[in-house]
Formats: C-alpha cells, structure tokens, sequence
C-alpha cells in the first residue's frame, strides 16, 4: 500500500487536488492518501505554512500530491511565514533537487497558444530544473551601507556537487527522450554560471550518446519563442528555470494543463500543476483541474512504477479535452465536470 | 559640434556600425565621428577589451555609438579579458544606468513574428533595465567548500539610492508614454527584490499620474508571450531585464530591428542594437543595420536633442522596410543595399 499526501494550500489548490484525487482513486490501485494544511490555508490555522504535522506527514509519505500556495492575505507577513515558504520548505526539507516539467502541445489545443500553430505544434520539450540551490537558498537579508543606505542583497552559488547531480538528471531525460541536452547558463557574467558549465562538461563525458549544447539564458528566453522545437531537454538552475519554465508553458497555450514533477535521488517525489493558487478564481469551481491530473500522472510514473497506470491516465486527460474545455481553454466546463469527463474516458 | 564615438567591436558590429554612421553623415548635422577598438577586437590587437584610449575617447564624446562585442575566439580567456568586460565596463565607467529597450512591432512585418499576428500587432512596450548593478557587478568568485568542492558565487544586491534613479528613469518614461509602470521582480523570494519593490512602491508617490503594478518576473516572462500588448513600461533589474527584453524582441520578430539606448543622468548615453556579435555570419555583408541605425535615431533624440532628425531616420527605415528586406526577414538585400534603402528613403 502507497501512501500518498495530499497539500491542497491555497486558492484554487483543493479544487484541483480534489479531481486530481478522484482519477487517482477511480484506478483501483492499492493507494491510501491523508492530506495535510499547507501554506495560507497552514498559516492560518496554525500561524505556519508548513506546520511539523505537514512536513512529518510529507516524510512519511511515498509520494505527495500538491496543490498551489499564494494568499494575498499573507502579503504584508514577513518572509519566513509567506504560504511560498512551504513549498520552498518542502523541496529543500526533502532534497527534491530534480523539477522537470514537460512542455507539449495538446492535439486539438493549436488555438490555445499565442504563437502560430505551426511554431507551437513543434513544441515537445523538458525542462530540469535545480531546485534545492541558486539564489533563492543563498544567505539573503537586508543591511546599510557604509553610505547609509538600505541595501538588499541575496548570494548565489552552486558547488560542484549541486551541479552534478541535477546535471545527471538532465542527460538521464535526455537519454530517454530524444538524445538532445542544452545547458542554459549565464556565464558571461556569472561565475556561478562559469562552474555550471564546467561541471556539466565534466559529466557529459559519461554520456557520449547525448548531444551537449550550451546557451545563455538571454538566448534561451529569445529562442524559446522564436523556434521552441529546437529543443528536446533544457537543464538549468532554479532562478532561471523558474522563468524558463513558465514563458515555455505559456508557449503551449494554458499553463492550465502543465504538470510538474520535483524528485529526490530515490524517486520519490512531489507532483504539484505549475499553475499558481489563482485567488481571483477560487472557489468558483472555474479551475482547470488537468494540470493536477497530469501531476498525478507523473506521480503513477515516477515514484510509483505504474508506468500504464500513467499512460491511461493521461490518454483519459487528452479525450477529454477533445470535447470538454475549462474557461481558460475558451470553454465552459466547471472543474468539477472536467474532472468527470476525465473519469468517464478512463 | 558634437563629437560621437564609433566603437564597432566584433562580428558584424563594423558593418552595421557603418551604414548607421553612413546615416547620421547624410542628416548634415554638426557632428564629429572618432572610432576606436573595443571587445574581441582590441583584445586582439592590444591585449585588452577595453583599451584606455577607448575609455577616453567614451569619456570624451558627446554620445557613443556602439556595434557588438563578441568573439568565440575569446571563448577560453579568463573572464576579465574577455569581449563581454567591454560593454560591461563602458556601463559602469560612464555610469550608463537606465538602459532604454523599446519593442515595437513595424507595420507590415508581422510574419516575421513567432506569435500570431493579431497578437504581434498589439505590442508596443518599453523595457527599462538597471545596468550598473544587481548580480552582475557584485561580488563573484570561485572558492572552496568545506566538503572540499568548487562553488561558484556571486553577489545580487541592490541599495535604495540605485533603485530609486531607475525607478525615477521607468516613471518619466510612463509619463511621456501610456502613463504604465509595471515594475517586475521576485519579491517572493530575493531580499533583493523586496527592497526593489519597497523602494519602487515609494518613488510612485511622486508619480501619481502613473499606474504602478508589481508582477514576479516567471509570471513577466509568461505575460509577454500570452498577451504583450498590456505592458505600456516595464521597469526591472539588470539580470531580469536582460532575459525579459531579448524575450520581447523576439516576440516582435527580428531581433535585427532593435535599438537601445543607455543613459547617465545627463542624458550622455551609448545607443546599440539589442543583437550580439553573430559571428556566424559575420563579414558577409548580410547583417540586418536597421537596429544599429535606429539607435542612432535613440541618439539624435536622448543626447542630442534633435528628435526631428531623429523622427526623419525612424520613418526612413519604416519606409525602406516595406520595399527592403535582409536574410533575417526572409529578404535578399545586402547590408549595404539595406543601408542604401535608409538613405533614398531619408
Ligand atoms: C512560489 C514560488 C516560490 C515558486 C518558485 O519561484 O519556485 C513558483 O514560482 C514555482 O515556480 O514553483
Ligand atoms: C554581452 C552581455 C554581457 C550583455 C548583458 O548580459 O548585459 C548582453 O546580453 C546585453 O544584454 O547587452
């Protein structure tokens, strides 16, 4: 038996996990589940967004179905209390280092997308992202200078070791996928950047049957729009991954239907949609639940080993699509209905 | 007489360099033209990227006009020797902080757009990107762990007084433009950003003609693909600046149309097309100069107060475009021919 933690968080967080859970269970697989309070929706009850329980329980789990943290409410909170600090939290806490979040247009989806149909149709790529270093871990705070003004100030850095290990992951994908890795870094500026590039170098040499290319990350944002299809892999670091990553969903039209995996070195892992918790949206049973089901799904593939299991699953989400579309995809699905039509094409 | 400096630096910088140069002789004007090495090129012929006799003559001029730095060739040297040190160093020297990066789509050209059309036509932003700070000049280096492994690292800082003076540079903007500030950071995460929005947030009290919004650069960098045309003014550091405004070039279509502009506070500045050094293509005489003469244009109008000469060259090269075009667009013209298109039109 599997135990699986849900963290709905916030916004529209327990709307999506809800259907997300629903497909999940509709598979008859020997998998038990428990939820757990995090982010604003944890801040509020407990004054934490990652209570111990939570994090006790994301521990204990085999694998953990995320749904959103962001609350408006907790804006003025200092940083340590933000609904952010869970996820962040969470990633570290459980050294989920490896996100990768696949990128690739739904058949049928051409009008969802700001490029035209035939740039976004050749969009079929993944991006590994580092997730456990890079400025967002690095010593950070405010403080005065010698001329008396307030200054902040946040180090990046990553060690040769962090490198390597989110480099590995990257050439693995890119093994399975189709051979091509590209490395995006700034390195004409950071020294940061500098070591990346040596480190992944470094381990290409173990990978011979992988094609290496390196790119700045200016480049890599122009190129992303102007001809996604050159890509099959992108490996690259928190900070710009984070950016990366979303300007590639939105390339793919809603970022309603992307999911994400964030894995530790065993496997096990956190699946959460990349979509935020949308407060303008919660509660009014709008949200796209999709990009959750395909969470799941990464979830059944990767930490589970129910390789069919996450095939049928996502079979079901692209049937579905055909002829139900949540509002964000132009239609009037409620995400409860979406969630059905999902079910009934499993 | 005012005196412009003519630094062409590598790869196609001489070409296009020239045709602006070809430009600015034929408006009749009182001007002076002084050229100089700079990047691969004087690294080349005299060891360093940026010779001093460059540097003076940068301090000297009345404005500088500047091709691109950029040369594989450099590809191995230690950092401070190499292309990029040039550019890098004639901003901080001369205090060119406010880089100015308008992102237009030309009437005619939306197919060289990736987006669809209906979306290219709706862009008409200015991104105004922080050049003197941020993780770029702070503190950077390589050392040793305690577990005894290399980690690269660099400083990300921003003090209120380098904030406020970009800030005040996005604000003026808006105000002569759509009256739209949208301020772009990673609150959420760097201390760095906090202080950025805390400080931002102040400046806009003096600015009460001035919409302010606040926007996380991953959302930013989704926006521009999904709907650019909300963004009048987009002010944010150097770092995410760099990303956001190659990303908007390329949703316009040719990264070849470009220009910028980088000021001090006394409106002296350096203008250069947003588009690197190619060195793929370098020496073919097929370069696309419009971005290069454009930043001329840039020049005429922010240091040498002649915005009707630069009114003049703006719709000549709009005029050229709808007879002319180079490989980038999809045309055949030389960039001679191009040049020689500018200056019938003119
Ligand atoms: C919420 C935020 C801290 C987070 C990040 O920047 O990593 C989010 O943008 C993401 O990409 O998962
Ligand atoms: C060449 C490089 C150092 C430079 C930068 O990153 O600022 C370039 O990309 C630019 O945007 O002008």
């Amino acid at each position: 038996m599997a135990l699986i933690a849900i963290l709905p968080g916030d916004g529209i967080g327990p709307e999506v996990t809800a259907e997300a859970r629903r497909v999940l269970e509709a598979l008859d697989l020997p998998l038990a589940f428990e939820s757990a309070l995090v982010g604003g929706a944890a801040y509020h009850a407990t004054g934490e967004p990652l209570p111990p329980e939570t994090l006790e329980l994301a521990h204990r789990a085999d694998a953990i179905l995320f749904g959103s943290v962001g609350d408006p409410s907790c804006d003025a909170l200092e940083r340590g209390l933000r609904p952010e600090q869970a996820i962040l939290g969470l990633r570290k806490e459980l050294t989920l280092f490896a996100n990768l979040r696949p990128a690739k247009l739904f058949p049928g989806l051409e009008d969802a997308s700001a490029l035209r149909p035939e740039v976004a149709r050749t969009i079929d790529l993944l991006i590994v992202r580092e997730l456990n270093g890079d400025v967002y871990f690095g010593e950070k705070g405010m403080r005065t200078t010698a001329a008396g003004l307030r200054q902040g100030y946040d180090l990046m850095s990553y060690d040769e070791g962090e490198v390597a290990r989110i480099a590995v992951a990257g050439f693995e994908a890119a093994r399975r996928r189709g051979g091509r890795l590209c490395s995006v870094d700034k390195a004409n500026v950071l020294e940061t950047s500098q070591l990346w590039r040596d480190v992944v170098t470094e381990v290409a040499r173990e990978y011979a049957d992988v094609t290496l290319t390196h790119m700045y990350v200016d480049n890599a944002a122009m190129q992303l729009v102007r001809d996604p299809g050159q890509f099959d892999v992108i490996v690259t670091g928190n900070l710009f991954g984070d950016i990366l990553s979303d300007q590639a969903s939105m390339c793919v039209g809603s970022i309603g239907l992307l999911p994400s995996a964030s894995l530790d070195d065993t496997g096990k892992g956190l699946y959460e949609p990349i979509h935020g918790s949308a407060p303008d949206i919660a509660g009014q049973g709008k949200a796209n639940p999709c990009a959750t089901i395909l969470s799941a799904a990464m979830m059944l593939r990767h930490s589970l080993e129910l390789p069919d299991a996450a095939d049928r699953v996502e079979a079901a989400v692209a049937r579905a699509l055909v002829t139900h579309r949540t509002a964000d995809l132009g239609g009037t699905c409620s995400t409860r209905e979406m969630g059905d039509a999902v079910l009934g094409a499993l």
